[in-house]
Parts: structure tokens; sequence; C-alpha cells
């Protein structure tokens, strides 16, 4: 009997994925990762030269992303079909050893795997591998510190109400900010009222190539799905 | 001229360090960490067997922890003097070649190297790698996800005063609370006030040896310092 191993590969540079992700995907039989359907899928880009010529390698594709909304039931009940669907077949191919799930970031910080993670629950031995998380790849990107002494961290996400963003972005010392895309306009105005507009950063493609780091401010057009907005905490400092 | 590199290791697993800081880790002619007088200290027990048989070590001790409250003047001044004495030593090794500097978790998320990266500053060239955060591995111990959805992560330290992490603690959906050690009690009842103690589990040395995951309801003694309190998130899944 072999286990489920959710491995979390980092901010997206390959030299960042942890000794045992490495050493667990290149040995790896059967590897499987999500990517959006007709895409090459940014975890299976990032393992790229380090996946062995043994794998047989399983793309879950997602059978909706942006199509529909999240509010939409269909949505729910497609994504819950899609991860029962998986949960079975990683089931199946563990009865004959190891199986590997890429999943970027860390496994257990708004990733995919958990969704398949509870599933297993009593019907395959499971274990998660964390890794470096998309922020830490962020902030390490602007060159200076998220949170100094007794700084409190946010992380939100920008799919929240303008109003709940502009409350929270004025309650903390340092902010994270996950899933912008088509709410960047949102997201900025919450940032104004909240006072903080000035200090915000949008990193985008935060360790991968093509990395750009700009003041949010002077964001102006569509920005890809893996940006993140970091407002840096000013806490003591000797 | 070299470089200054600070360079996160992780949670505590050596294996958990990246590609990268193993291997700038195992040929680096200069490693300097932090470490309390008297002590191994932790950064330099995660490299054992990392580190080179040509490395120089530069153990630097501070010279003050918790011997003086933080909010006496004398503690911030000698632990400035400390950070410009070795900012200043950095700078002489780094002419010669690249200087590592071991970093528990993640450089910029709540460590000491910030304060040799700010001095640094237009004196030595400075890279840092991001690093697995203390947290992440905590979560991953608790073999339960820490955000699902659009779930709100707040990130506290327990210093904090009692009123204000009851607050932050039943306004947020998954909480990491940092620096426990002899604030347990204090932040038991915050918790409690937050009506989250029941949802609150204490991770003590998190993916080191000697790891312990409980319910922070059950625990009643001191904890280490290496502990890290959490409340899970119950987002959205589908």
């Amino acid at each position: 009997m072999g286990k489920v191993i959710g491995i979390g590969l980092g901010p997206g540079d390959p030299d960042l994925m942890s000794v045992k992700a490495h050493r667990l995907i290149g040995a790896a039989r059967h590897v499987a990762y999500f990517r959006k359907a007709g895409r090459a899928g940014q975890a299976r880009q990032i393992v790229e030269g380090v996946i062995g010529s043994q794998a047989i390698e399983h793309a879950m594709e997602y059978p909706v992303t942006t199509e529909i909304p999240v509010t939409d039931p269909e949505y729910n009940r497609r994504l819950a079909a899609f991860y029962d669907d998986w949960s079975e077949r990683l089931t199946e191919l563990a009865a004959n050893g190891d199986v590997v799930v890429l999943c970027e970031g860390d496994p257990f910080f708004y990733g995919s795997f958990m969704h398949l993670h509870s599933r297993l629950q009593g019907r395959a031995e499971v274990e998660v591998v964390p890794g470096i998380t998309g922020m830490s790849g962020c902030w390490t990107a602007t060159d200076r510190p998220i949170t100094w002494g007794d700084d409190v961290l946010t992380v939100l996400a920008a799919t929240l109400p303008e109003a709940e963003l502009a409350r929270r972005a004025a309650d903390t010392d340092a902010l994270v900010v996950m899933k912008i895309g088509r709410h960047l306009p949102k997201l900025r105005r919450a940032l104004e009222q909240a006072g903080r507009l000035a200090d915000a950063w949008l990193v985008e493609r935060g360790t991968m190539p093509g990395q750009k780091v700009q003041r949010l401010a002077a964001v102006a057009g569509p920005v890809p799905y893996f940006s993140i907005a970091l407002v840096h905490g000013q806490g003591r400092r000797p």
C-alpha cells in the first residue's frame, strides 16, 4: 500500500522547492497535478527537469475555473464531482505505491489539494509536505521585510466586498492580498479608503521568469493570476 | 566583492530547507548565525551535516534575550549596538567573498536578519532566500488546512495586550499566534473570550524532533519558544 503525498512546490522558482520535495518528485512513479484544461499547468512547469523519465503523469483538469461564478450552485456541484472522481482515482493508484500530487506554494494554504485531502481521509494514507508560500516569494521579491516585532499580519482574498477589504486594510500593520485578478480596481479603491494605497506593492509572478514588482498605485491594467499585493509592516526595530 | 546572503532554513526539519539553501550552505566559506549565549543555537543545529568542512563559523550571540523587558530603552540600545557591530563585521567579510547568514523560517517574516538587512543597505550587496515559515510547518503538523476559499488569516504575536488578542481572534477566520512562551495563560483567556478556545491547537517544535500537537485548552504548563497556536479556517469548500 502506498500513500498520496501532497507536495508543496514553493512560489515558482524550482530552486525554492524543498530538498524533500525535490527527492520525492524525482523518484515518483505517479505524478498528478491540477491544471486549467488546454494549459500546460503552472505546477507541471515548475517540475520540468525534476520529474523522472519513469513518471506516469496524471493531469487533473478543472471542469470549470472562471466560466461560472463561484456563487452559482452549478460551480460547486461540478467541482465537487471533480474532486470526488480524482480522490477515487488517486486511492486506486495508491493501492500499488506512492502517488505524488504537485501543489503550488504550500498545500494547506488556499490550495486545491485540500479538497482531495479531506476526501481521502479513511481511504488512503495521506502525507503533506509544506512549501514556501507564494506570499513569501513575493515579499522577498520586494526586498523588504513583511513583519517586524509585534506587527499584526492580515492575509485576505481580493474577492471580499470592498468595504470589508477597506476595514481590514485599515486595521492591520502588514497586509497580503491574494486572488487579485479582475478585482484590482476594487482593491485599489479599498486601499485608498484605508489610507494604505501609497504603501502598497503589487508583485506579479514572484520568483518566476517575468517577475514584476511595482507600486500598486501605478498599476493600471489587468494583472495575471499569480499576483499578490503587499503592504509592509513598520513595527519595532532596534 | 561578495554578498551577504540571508538564507531561510525553514521550520526545523533540515529536509525542508530549499534546494537553493542546501546548495549555498554546503558550499559556503563563511557561515554566520544568531544564538543565545551559551547555547548551540537552533539555526546551527538545523544545518548540522549540511555545512561543509571548509566553513568558518561566526556565532552572533544576542547580548540580551529575556533578561531585560523589551520596553526598557536599555534593551533596544544593546540590541542596536549588536546589530551595528555585526553588520560592520559582515560587510568586512563580504569584501572577500560571499557570507551566508542562517535564518530560521523565512528571513523576512519576524526574523532577526532583517535588522542586519536594513543596516547593510548601501554597504554590501545583500540577497535573501525565502524559506518555509514555522507556521507552515505547524499547520502541516496538525494535518489540517489553515485556510479555505476566501478565509481571512490573521497572524499575531502573543505579546499583544489581552483585549487586543481577544478582539482580533474574534474577527478572523483563521488565526496563527507566534511568540507564545510565558504569554500562554493570557492567550488562553483571550481565545476563551473570543469563543475560539475550543478550536485552538498548540504545536510545539513543529517538524522537529519532539514535535507535539495538542488542543490548546489541554496545555497547562510552560511551552517552549518554538510554539505556535493555530485556529483553522472553515471557509468555502466544494
